[in-house]
């Protein structure tokens, strides 16, 4: 039975909603190049390792984990069925696809935009994807790209200020190992949950597409581009203290709620829930061969995901402070663009698919979330 | 394959969404009243007619077409799972259940308002029910109320000046048959939408349960209480054109696409799609012994599920109109009470509890429209 506890979990805000000139469906094209260029894996991965002719049904089940809004879910979606056509089966399959993300997605923009004509049915799934979403076994197909890296939830101890672990004055976990750790414990809770979850869902022999940003193996936080360029991020929000716009204990208590985890610490975590095969595997980097970004257009970027949660944090509702916000942080990229220097890079991202074991899951210790 | 054709149909705007003063989600309370009166046949009908024992998999799936915002949706979902816990099964069950609305519908306030904690997965499901929304066989109860009166667009022939049929200065069809047939073809058209669409993705044994407000047999629409308050709607509007805030034009062209069937009728378009047979079919009057009602409130209700239609129509921004339109529909309601007299009402609820029939789908005629 479903408990219903998907709304009991703590829900980071949402990427911006609606089309305008700071929503993520008009600012989501960096993620559109990763997943572009991850295209050919996530078709390659569906045509060998996808058993088309055991499906029970002839319904095709997909499902989108954090889907957010605009075209970049549509795509990955058709991906997914335009592999299914090249191959050779007597089946005439249909599709239903299952968009799922947090509560507060805007899912109406999500409807008004769907594809037409499109070759699937489509639902709206609201909800937390580190918990049960679907019932058991229904989905062949689960997919989730650029959304992992996003944690369910601060690590309480970071903005405890009687914790060794306190991140005062920083937003990401750059400032010591304690808060790295931290971070890295609570992606540990994240991905148990999400995988218990999927485990559950996903009928014996289906496939998880995902696609999350991560950094090489034996790297210090502090060695990479993201975290350096989310420390200046942090340093906006400080200068906004200093002038008198934002207050230093909200600025204290703020921590962006990302996580890169590594390759190595990724397989860990499949292989500690025990429930898939690791089938594929792989690093890819689509902006390795890119020049220097356009720094207006990825403050931009960085405004669509985390504008929700400045507001909502920060209680501010003025448009001014926004815009002064992410226009420093546009102008202090631009001074560093060493951090932008894609031989210095440590980070890429992680294509894998994994296929849910045969197992009996009433006998697993599976655990609902 | 789906064809992806949901979208082409000509859309009616859906309830009010939010949750303000003249949102649907406040001003659904005549409907609910029809949903608990119809609660025990609801659930008798669940307990005599679904087989439980012979579902092929532990996930009971349910969809409410037309689920609009609002208590009453949940509430119906509600019933029904509740239903299921009195069989004496050996059955772990798993409940997923979609909510069905047109596009338009305010899904994002659907989904902030689900009810917390839930025995179910939830999901949306954006698109006409007057076709195909979900893949074949994958539902085992349908439930729709208060929906089906609405057709999916004004027969074509009223809005016409050069035809017999043009349906000038009224906004239902009081003024003639003529008018009154040519809405009677767009419900029969609409109909088979909805039965062809609903005998395809339901599965043999699962059941189709449906409440809809309808006419006694043999009488004519002039006859009926809710024809009659329509008219004094419409000369609400034709008053607003005499004061020179609306355009006579968009007067003689607008008309409610609303139509009350009768229980022939309604039975012989179900026996005429052939793929359930009828269960259950029973009329009831969930106001009967009420006295007269707030006026205000009901002409609120009327608001919340029209105002969409009319500002689309006539391109009407301004509140105050809005607000003089739906004031005087309440005053003309409170000066003709008579319609309103319960031992001269001809109108009634239809409850139908359809079976869908073993057979074999790919034989069928059904059209996917």
């Amino acid at each position: 039975m479903a408990t219903g506890r998907t709304m009991e979990v703590g829900e980071t805000c949402p990427m911006n909603g609606g089309d305008g000139p700071y929503s993520y469906s008009q600012n989501s094209h960096y993620q559109r190049e990763a997943a572009d260029a991850a295209k050919t894996m996530i078709m390659d991965s569906i045509l060998d390792k996808l058993d088309i002719q055991n499906l029970l049904s002839n319904t095709l089940k997909i499902a989108d984990f954090g889907c957010s809004v605009g075209a970049n879910t549509f795509q990955a979606v058709q991906n997914i069925i335009d592999a299914t056509k090249t191959f050779n089966s007597n089946k005439t399959l249909e599709f239903q696809v299952f968009f799922n993300d947090l509560t507060g997605n805007d899912f109406n923009n999500l409807f008004t935009t769907l594809p037409t004509p499109r070759e699937y049915f489509a639902a709206g799934v609201p909800g937390s994807f580190h918990c049960r979403l679907f019932p058991n076994a229904t989905l062949n197909i689960a997919h989730s790209s650029y959304s992992l890296h996003w944690l369910s939830r601060v690590p309480e101890e970071v903005v405890d200020r009687e914790s060794p672990t306190w991140n005062k004055g920083r937003v990401h976990y750059t400032s010591n190992l304690k808060v790295f750790y931290a971070y890295s414990a609570q992606f540990k809770r994240d991905m148990e949950g999400f995988f218990n979850a999927r485990a559950q869902e996903i009928v014996g022999g289906g496939l998880m597409l995902l696609l999350l940003p991560a950094c090489q193996d034996g790297f210090l936080p502090c060695e990479t581009s993201v975290s350096r360029q989310y420390d200046l991020f942090g340093s906006c929000l400080m200068d906004m203290v200093n002038m008198g716009m934002m207050s230093e204990e909200k600025m204290d208590s703020f921590n962006l709620p990302i996580y890169l985890t590594s390759p190595m610490e990724f397989r860990e975590l499949i292989e500690a829930n025990g429930c898939f095969t690791i089938e594929k595997m792989e690093n890819f980097n689509p902006y390795e061969n890119q020049d220097l970004p356009d720094f207006h257009v990825l403050a931009t970027h960085f405004r669509a995901a985390t504008e929700g949660l400045i507001r909502e944090h920060f209680g501010i509702k003025s448009r001014k402070i926004m815009e002064e916000l992410y226009d420093r942080f546009a102008d202090k990229m631009a001074e560093n663009t060493h951090l932008f220097d894609m031989k210095n890079m440590k980070e890429f991202i992680i294509f894998a698919c994994l296929k849910r074991k045969n197992v009996d899951f009433n006998a697993e210790k599976n655990q609902n979330c």
